[in-house]
């Protein structure tokens, strides 16, 4: 059984895409098996709930080896530890390439798009394999999870062109009511320590040479005045966060979802001189208001990754 | 118009895989054209000027930050010298992964199959775009090229279905035949001078970590006895290069394509050690019989990244 699986800190598309590809490939003849690498957000059971389908089991720790296939993450630092062990044999994803290597040939499909189950729609319309309502379900929420039903920059006309496509298949009638009521289940955060708060969709990245490393965190919520309410207890999960993980840097934006804003947590100087100089922008109140930044990989990563690099 | 090259010291696949790409893509809506990063060998002429197209020109010297694509290659060590400073949007390819990076997310396209050539004939298919003649043969050369018509242990199922499909296509009503006219035209070698015939295909890997790197050409040829004939002027042309080029060591592979088999030229006590620890071959005068080991990619290269790789 391959084991596939999406990054660490898992989103809807990281869960939702190691499943629908487990399954693909079962189909295709090559017997395969979802797992996640942690802990569900709040929006992915409510999708797994609507689906009907379980929650894949955490993944054990795998023997140097093994043949993996990687869904929606490529780089290390977003992975399993021991993934330069791995042999991996298939990666779907839609990010930028990082440190990825393998031994061998392998089957690669990146496309620039916004979610990676769109890239996965495509592999079964050229495998001519017919869409199954479940399949259509966990793919449809996964792109209208990474796109916030298309508000996001990182949307594209195939992710449009998938979801009207996928919304028959699934029985949903409503995407949008189906889309509200998705984002309104991830917003439900109840009582919830601000140390999971910090770490539901949180990534490190390497930036610049030598790299320092960065933990960017984001909560996209429709209620973002309840988060920015618990500031002090998250920036103290901040500092912990930078302290055991040897951060240079730790940011945690809270997105609102409905109105497209975008504000972020500034834990000391460093932040600030960095959210500066990178964004053009001034912080008060511990907040940086990034306007209407709101994709982590297309507005905040790659304005970082300019800011950190070397001169040429 | 977007730049499509394959690697330097351009084999078949390499030239022809970047004239059928930059031809789809532009019929796709993306302009592009095909250059070529080096001298052809002496089988690609003959496969243009049998399918009727000009020789891509060499590329010029691109600007930093300028889109390109690549077809057939994806290490920095085989591409342009300042491609980390190009923007790779896409790659179509059939090797392992190496350094590649990219900025923003791209279109990456790999596949373990035997040729660029086949993973092109796939993106017709899905973007449904019928092909055309000079394309099918363009495709059919590169594919019988890479694995000497099927007898390269690369060769995968998709290879040979994809030359059943293209050879009607293409007008070749004899693939055996125009398979051995093409690689009686790669081994009429003339006069050419010895470091020409070493760097018509040749790469520069880097094994081990840190990394050594190793040049390592392979000549595929009918008339191997020719080749062995220029023994001595051979290896003066691989002690030059080591020298030249700052290698740990150099390797040359006279591939008899019909009967399969592989005497690899040694050109010291370093490689002589090497070819005995990684490959368990005895060396005699100036040669190591690597019995039917062909392959560059499948047999070579992963025998050597095993033997230099760094203990668990
Ligand atoms: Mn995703
Ligand atoms: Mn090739």
């Amino acid at each position: 059984m391959l084991p596939v699986f999406g990054h660490t800190n898992p989103d809807t598309d990281a869960i939702t895409s190691a499943l629908v590809y487990a399954r693909l490939l079962t189909r295709q003849g090559v017997p395969a098996q979802a797992y996640r690498l942690g802990e569900l957000n709040f929006e992915t059971p409510f999708v797994l709930r609507e689906a009907g389908v379980e929650v894949p089991e955490l993944l054990p720790k795998l023997p140097a080896g093994t043949p993996v296939a990687l869904v929606d993450h490529n780089e290390s630092a977003q992975s399993v530890p021991n993934l330069p062990e791995l042999t991996v044999t298939r990666v779907v994803d839609h990010h930028k390439l990082g440190d990825l290597t393998t031994a061998q040939p392998a089957y690669l499909r990146f496309e620039p798009v916004g979610c990676t189950a769109t890239i996965l729609l495509g592999l079964h319309r050229e495998a001519r394999m017919p869409v199954e309502r479940l399949d259509a379900r966990l793919m449809l929420s996964a792109i209208l999870s990474d796109t916030l039903h298309f508000r996001s920059p990182t949307t594209t006309p195939q992710d449009r062109e998938a979801v009207a496509f996928l919304a028959p298949i699934a029985g949903v009638e409503d995407v949008g009511a189906y889309a509200l009521a998705m984002f309104a289940a991830k917003s439900d955060l109840g009582d919830t320590p601000a140390e999971t708060l910090l770490r539901m969709d949180y990534k490190v990245f390497p930036f610049g040479d030598p790299p320092q490393r960065w933990g960017l965190g984001v909560i996209e919520t429709t209620n973002p005045a309840y988060v920015l309410g618990r500031q002090a207890e998250l920036l103290a999960a901040m500092d912990r966060a930078r302290a055991e993980e040897g951060l240079s840097g730790v940011l945690l934006s809270v997105v609102d979802i409905l109105n497209e804003t975008n504000l972020t947590l500034v834990l000391s100087a460093t932040e600030e001189k960095v959210l500066r100089e990178a964004f053009g922008v001034e912080v008060a109140g511990g907040r940086a208001d990034l306007g209407n930044r709101i994709s982590r990989k297309k507005q905040i990563v790659p304005a970082l990754e300019a800011y950190f690099a070397p001169e040429a």
